[in-house]
């Protein structure tokens, strides 16, 4: 089967379109056909051994694909040939609390990715993906969807009447958006630019920041709610963005910790804040396969459509991971496969 | 002041159009002046000496009331003159868990109602309603709409993707319907009316089923969830359809208990299946005032319009309690107050 | 290997000493060395064809058992040679809320139970046992222990402070007696003999009812509460005590359905004062292997001792099965396998 | 009446007895005759100016106070003369979530303290104390007593088995090694001093470390829970200890963060930890009157004694207050009132 892999170095001029042999089930696996594939930052990370520096190469990156099943073992239950389905993100996360082992037992790295023609998973890590969904919709879901599901739904249990404030307008940020919109909540977003407010608020976000003109943006929050703060703050900077959060929220309220782009500490932060105003800051890791199911409910049941900035052909692949390095798309880039 | 008096007995040929004097408020309260009032069944039960017996006549009816604050005592912070506001059933139930003895604090009985041009109350037991919502469609909120919202949302948790099962088309099944769809929900509607169902169609609903043609509905709810069962049944009939609801709701689901239409207690029913099943049946019972405000955050997000069956002038409240009798109505009615 | 077989029909008397090949494990299986086997009514159940009329015999009964792991199968990674474990009651129930499909996991009906020298079951459904228990207190745990868990601590959330009501001093109700002290509750007991309220007290309970003596129990329940109720009642009678425990529970408290041994429905059951009250009714069957697993780490902290009725060596089990239907234990009857 | 104010300046120094008129309680209020007062570091820091440097002066200082009824105003219904009572820390917060509000109703800054002979409430701001705990006892309660309950069990939800470290010997610390041991957890103390942490073990802590010893103290957590970590860690020192609690609290664990001794803000916090292992960061701050009630029914089930460490005569309420100031305490201080 053709399958990109990062080779020499953990680079990404190192990653090549190559031929490898295509995998055999075993017992209680099943064979899938990849259709496409949709990006993280996270696989930026794996390919420039930020995550894993050891990482044995050569390597198949990228842990989000949906594709149709096309051999199982004999012992496979869950699925039959022909079913679509998209790999879980931890492989072993299947409900409940996470534990350490789970995180060794991640797609794209340490385990094998999925950027290529075939893939082989357990039974047990794999779900049926929304049949109104195409192909590179079905892709966006695995990491990014999960993960504002995770934490907008299941941890967050938002309501209608809710105020969010999501950052930014990345694959996470966007279905947290449309998942706090889905269940009546006010949603605020922030962006450095105002053509991609424009595009979330007719995306249905119900007012734009832009922290560029407005740095100490934590201030048009409480402003915006009568000064009462957002009921929960999804934040993806980390360091940088963290006290605005913690500002921006009510006394009682939540401020989601999913992302870390601007370093993987935070100085500064203002403790006092959170104890005084009795504020949760609850750490988000992508989600089970529970998670996963109980977004794809409501997916099916809404017709919501994932925001897809733009889809490459699998030659493409590369010019893909590069697109995502410019942080400029609005939504998922995905590779489908032909 | 003008104002409907239960006079002689507890029968509705007693209610009749009356002078009183207009209350004063003490230090802590605020005076009042009504411009709707929704009803409910409970209404007719008080008017009938079904829910207090030795209520002491003559009484003042009606639980749920809209007005604009004319008068406030020297205590009070909460509200100013000119201010659109509400009483809470339970006066006394500000947020919490209920205590045995806010049921002595319900307007309506024991505690004076509001079918009259002024009420007073204390000033903890008014919220503020929705600017955006007619003085018809306020009233309808106190009991109908917090008994919904506290089910589907306060202990019910819904979230999108889930099914929920809305027993008739009455003022707190119309609520729950809207509230459910408010957050993402499928949701099924029963009632012996094809008419009906059609309108809760219109309204959101996603299917309909007529009981008098399938009695043994929890079939269809089966059918239609793919043998799961419903997440949530709000169930109102009480005795005769507590089995039904427990034939329809999934494997750790819940049956929410709103209403015994048919009768205080309940015959035969299947407690094996509660426990086979997990269900949790929960009690509920209108709410506290943090969900009333909760709800009215929802509302002034959404947009959501209660549904008013019909308005009748104050001059004919006697002919809106026997409509309400009848048992024809979709969504609430509304007695305005000139 | 020796086993018990239920042999040509569902009947007590059919239950026999025999000997059966030794089960061989599959890759993900586990074979295990039983060394005690205890009992539930359950068993009776099964024996006598009321839980599956068309259960194919010979059948060995017996769903709760702890052993020693003496052979693994070549993909097994939970469990080595030498360790002691304990089967799930329902092999398939991880974690999570109960799905459907597990119902037929059960061990001692539908798959085959633990009345045996060996049994097999798949790595997963298993549990490691705290090992300061003997066997004969391990094989105590998986319905009773787990059940008891379930109720009072996983669902029921108990703290310190709390009161509980437990009926009788079967395997069920002892654990939740425990569990609820082991958590700073107060705990009444209710049950028809004044020596097993003498012996509950001993074992850690507050107070105790003889309800041959107060029929009505539950105003001892509220004259004990200063007229406040319960917090939560463990109801183990079902249709017979259901409304005593409807009774007997404050406002916003708990009603946890585990038994039904006064038969499968339940007649004029209190709605109203479900409704009035905000109860929560809420069904339980055993539990999940992350509730045993829970419930053992507590175990481990506390030292915490089953309570073992009486122990009958593995040739007497029929009379030991003869001495649960009498019903005058207290705490738990096992079996020994030498 | 005698009292202590803040004099001229917020200093330590400034503190003096005085004479000042007994408060009249007005229609809502109770004049309570103050028996012990307990100190709390915060009382040190509104001496010190640091919590509102424009306090009025003079001003009687500190939050914590137990007495008897001797005076009620015309329309409180909640109290007699006679009982025996204690102001909540923030007197408006009696459920649910804290609002911003409340933080302008707590004792000791900015409304009045309780070290006088005398001092009033709203009744609503009052509870009963438990009879068996004496006046020192009692006073205990307000603020440590609530924080600890609020941080181990209304938030916390501690069950039997759980790991739960509690950083120090101070008066929260203890009340949460109480709470968590009540409740079946196993407790594990830091101290700088072993013969604190010997006192501890006294009390009932599983574990002590010495974190003078071992600065890197979540090694030997995480050796002692055989690498699980902690569920639950109670963060008092804030900004230095942070990172050590995230590394000491397990997957999906828990950090309560109650104090800050070692500064407003923390430097270099971990943010990938706490998202990498979904970590729970919670602030807490005291709690509401619903808590404390709790916290009451707590200990009177169980007769737990607060500890404390040494009481002081009313005329040598400054030395107590330099005597909390050397912070070598263990448990709280005490001034008793004659």
């Amino acid at each position: 089967m053709k399958a990109y892999e990062i080779q020499g170095e953990l680079r990404l001029d190192q990653v090549a379109l190559t031929e490898r042999p295509t995998p055999v089930p075993g017992p209680n696996q099943v064979l899938v056909r990849i259709r496409a594939v949709s990006l993280n930052a996270r696989d930026l990370g794996v390919i420039g051994g930020f995550y894993a520096p050891d990482l044995p190469l050569p390597f198949v990156p990228a842990s989000d694909g949906v594709g149709e099943v096309v051999e199982t073992g004999d012992r496979v239950s869950r699925f039959r040939i022909g079913e679509r389905v998209s790999g879980i993100f931890a492989q072993q996360w299947l409900s409940g609390e996470p534990l350490p082992a789970y995180s060794s037992s991640t797609l794209g790295s340490p385990l094998p990715g999925v950027l290529a023609e075939y893939a082989v998973f357990d039974e047990d890590g794999l779900v049926a993906v929304p049949a109104y969904l195409s192909d590179a919709e079905a892709a966006a879901l695995p990491c990014a969807g999960v993960t504002a599901w995770h934490a907008i739904v299941s941890e967050g249990a938002v309501k209608a009447g809710d105020t969010v404030v999501v950052q930014g307008t990345g694959g996470v940020s966007l279905f947290a958006l449309q998942f706090a919109k889905l269940h009546g909540a006010v949603v605020i977003v922030t962006s450095s630019s105002d053509a991609k407010l424009e595009r979330a608020i007719a995306l249905g976000a119900d007012y734009g920041i832009n922290y560029r003109d407005q740095p100490d943006w934590s201030q048009a929050v409480l402003a915006r709610t009568d000064g009462r703060g957002a009921d929960h703050v999804l934040d993806l900077g980390g360091a940088s963005t963290l006290n605005q959060s913690i500002a921006a929220v009510r006394f009682g309220g939540r401020v989601s910790v999913v992302g870390i782009l601007s370093g993987m500490q935070a100085n500064a932060v203002h403790l006092i804040a959170i104890i005084q105003k009795k504020i949760r800051l609850q750490g988000i890791n992508v989600g089970s396969r529970e998670m996963f199911e109980a977004m794809n409910r409501a997916l099916a049941a809404s017709g919501l459509k994932p925001v897809i900035d733009r889809e490459f052909p699998f030659e493409q692949a590369v010019d893909a991971l590069r697109y995502l390095e410019k942080g400029a798309h609005f939504g998922k880039i995905v590779i489908t496969v032909p």
